[in-house]
């Protein structure tokens, strides 16, 4: 393991992460061209709860959290602990005594690629969560990481200050230095699906409004009624 | 990819959904002989809500969702909406606009083998979901597929007019033609699993009841007591 | 398959049973040295809830439940049913027809490495459960199997009249020879626990309470600012 | 269970088997407009082998294998067995007898959505064999299932008679009544790539081939050197 | 962890583990009623190896091959290391290195529930492994386990001393106590495996040779003409 | 997407990719400190090939190679080609006709982090390549990404120009300002391991040579004969 701790890097504007925290996951991916999200995996233990904040990055080895004390110290206001391991685990690295410590300090949440416990005390202390798994299994304070250093959740690159941005469909990673960029896209595009529910409740069609009768031609798709396509087919087919 | 819009395909008759959906997903498994369940990986987002209605199928490109407007077209009162792709995929190719717009046409539902997003808006909106993943990951429309042809998802065959039943426990297809006959044979079960419930709080045990003292006795299960056990174990195996 | 019914096998104390009641799992976990839990696949279908028993084990062959008929026989105040398969298996063995004839009969609630059915009714009931899977997929009593004999289950042995205590972070096994030392255990955890939270919230770090500066210095860690770790890392490495 | 054994179903031409034995799976897979495919769960025990026959199709309890038996008499010359079971299972439901048996029949090899056993045996007799698993776990003869219906393995229907075929690929399935046209596109796929090869032998680019520097610039993608890149980018990224 | 080290425990006898090494890992799982495998995920990393011997087993911290240090200490001739984690881990915690001390101590091979790495050297050895995974990733030497205690892989126990058995189709465990006569149920299980595939070879069906034309009959499945069916089930179903 | 197709980016020199490649992947995730090595899901088509080159990377969008053909040609002679999509996926990316024209550009091999095809083809070729998975299963063109921007695999970083080492045991990055540095480290750590193998052909133990007694002390090992364990665990346990 490398084995640095990073102190005082630089963090996403709060204000734009204040804007950032106006919109949904999916919404902010969207106005990221349809990247910057983490995997269907990291699942929220709470419902219903959006947060937004700068990440405080931890990349520690399976089975120990002594990487996690480490971070705790170098975490402020408005900032978000995403913890990661060298190799996948589902061990419950974090729990309530953490989330106790963190929040005195005003974390916002935790993002884990890996397993929390304390659930039920977690969820009753406000503390939101998404993480790999739940799991009681504890861990060891024993072997070296690094703590705000960039690391990778399915695909995604998290470098420290970069912003967070959670709710139930998931998580959404934006780079620190495109903060206010993309929460002017995501404002524009709320404002672009408001039209569309809008014309939607009206009746309209998303292949009318987005024009996607051609691209359905294009693509050599075509219309048959159902015994036209029975026939073709043979027995049902 | 074949690349059809199969238009008016048969649909179950409307009674006989109405009949169905009087009953739970694991009764009407178990009138169908223990067959048409989709497997556990399809989950609902929402719990406690019991849905069903007539299959508008949809077969699209993976990351794709142009076949789903598509659908939406194809789509009437009564009916349920079923998404697959050609390819694995847990991207977020269904969220709230499209049930917005579904919503309008009478449609009570959505069962997607990939991803969904949107998910706390479908829950207020009271538009339920199974699906195999939850994500904001945003797809294209570029590529064909077809609406309204046989799809399968985990070795089910699914056409379209097919019964599609949903609830905390999954998912039911019942074929249109069996419609009628599999709410009899559930009413039948139904009645039997009455019967037993009233027998197990008189305290009689399923033993009895079903007859299994003499299957044990030939499948060779012998009883011991635990001393006798631990003796011809040795060691407590 | 071996083919025993097991009778009468030795259960943990009722007091023992209760006293570990008193803990959560992960705080039991730790008092067994961090061993002891089952893994993360095994979820609650019902949130909040905490139940603690004694085991009466079940080894099923895979889409059978012959074996759990046999065992609700084996079944009485104060036990929780341990169900598992030879193979695996997903099928909803286990249902509402079984949780009322459990109850009855003084059962606490149910672990299944396998599937279960009639969520709803089963949380209607407040009969807990903690499974596999959920599946509406029925089974049929055809092939033997046994009743209270050692089974494992995510690799911890659990043996009939272990205590099996269970929450919304998983599943604990606490031999039934050690559930009283155990129990002491968890409590002077709990207290230590305490003690920490305290100290937390006043502003101590883990770094400092348990010593671990020193740790991560044997271990290599440095800290660097974070203009010296671009300079050394190159390219923001 | 459906509980039926389908006698004498429709096969494809045997002509149209042995034409299509002649392409690759891929190629195949593409000539059929990139459907028909089964998933990569699915993997030969043997390497270097590709084998054709039409499909005798299995329906399964898990952990039983009594409609092997059953199937074995409806199996002759040409045929390819393929297995799949009502649940997902692992088990080694077929193993060298059940070869031995259909190998007299002239059946070609087996695929199978479950486990197989007798691996290095069925490598000594040439009995090609494309699994879920491998897996000597045996199996009971206690539960009805149904021999030529259609079956499903990762969303392909496969119908009695169907083509089957298979390579280190993977294993491809063509409709019976479209194993001519089939063929014929194969063929023309197989033209095709042959002059593609020669082409890139030569250092022509895909980009130019299928004029896809179009595709690059309508999608929005853009040439940018490092150094742009680097600028832009902010920090390398 | 429990933290203990059992020396001398008792092992299987010798002669008995040679028997065992007659026969086929599938042979002699159902010589054992069909039990006594470990799963599908347990794979060989070479090919056409049969390895018995008899069981020392390690139970160590994920990320962490401590205890195997300790195990070597414990091997001697004709034994088979068995490794497990306490929670689930891919990390490469044995290599060649290993491998050269072990077979100096003349240690027949490996089973590990966990990675290994270096595996060209282990077959160019001639050291049989049979592993989760395979995994280059390096691990710590810091955290205590057991050696020699009983360990669960699969849901299948193994105690120091048991007959391990492994082959191309997986692995077996023997109780040691029971070696003896799963040996000679194993030779009476390929005596009648070669009367079988002599029949086989003659033509006899399964379906005549074990009576299961009743047991098709009893189940209520019905066989049809593939005209019939059509007829009966509607549009091909 | 950012669609971005990257210009010329450093690599790192060829003198050290040549020099690394003298290691094996194990080796040199050793000398990294026990980094830099992708997770077990990324297999090796063939047996017993090791590969070094610098990274050409890209990031497509499921179900499409376009950006593969865009790769082409940004890759030259000693590359390697490193593929990833936006989501997962296992499609059939890449086939014989890509590795037709890399080989001709000099290209060393392929790590993708999705599917392949034409696996028989690319063995007789020589053509090394590590993969997610094997599908026939064929992709469009259709939708932008990038090329040679930073990716990441099982949580590694993966930049334009930095080296990749892979064998049978999978895959190593090694970043590119740093190859020189651990190709060193990785000729020490290699020595080290010559001096181990001698000292266990010797006899010598692990836990004497370095220094493991007194770390199990340490960590409360105690080391017990099976007679005293027997008697304190009570039945074996």
């Amino acid at each position: 393991m490398s084995g640095v701790i990073v102190t005082g890097p630089p963090r996403a504007e709060r204000a734009d992460v204040d804007a950032l925290a106006g919109f949904g996951v999916a919404t902010v991916g969207e106005a990221m061209g349809r990247t910057g999200l983490l995997g269907t995996g990291i699942r929220p233990i709470q419902q219903g709860v959006r947060m937004a904040g700068t990440a405080v990055t931890v990349l520690s080895w399976p089975g120990d959290n002594l990487m996690i004390h480490a971070a705790v110290e170098q975490c402020g206001e408005g900032d978000v602990l995403v913890v990661t391991t060298t190799s996948p685990s589902t061990d419950g690295m974090f729990g309530e005594l953490f989330a106790t410590a963190l929040r005195r300090r005003g974390v916002r949440g935790l993002i884990i690629d890996a397993g929390v416990r304390d659930t039920q005390e977690l969820r009753d202390m406000g503390f939101p969560v998404w993480s790999r798994a739940v799991s009681a299994q504890g861990t060891v304070k024993a072997t070296g990481g690094s703590v705000n250093v960039p690391v990778a959740i399915d695909g995604r690159v998290i470098r420290p200050g970069d912003v967070i941005l959670a709710d139930d469909d998931g998580v959404a990673v934006v780079p620190r230095e495109r903060a206010r960029v993309v929460a002017a896209a995501s404002e524009a595009r709320e404002a672009k699906e408001a039209r569309a529910r809008e014309a939607f409740l009206d009746g309209e069609l998303g292949l009318d409004r987005y024009g996607l009768r051609d691209t359905l031609k294009r693509a050599g798709v075509e219309y048959r009624t159902y015994d036209e396509h029975v026939e073709r087919a043979g027995e049902s087919r």
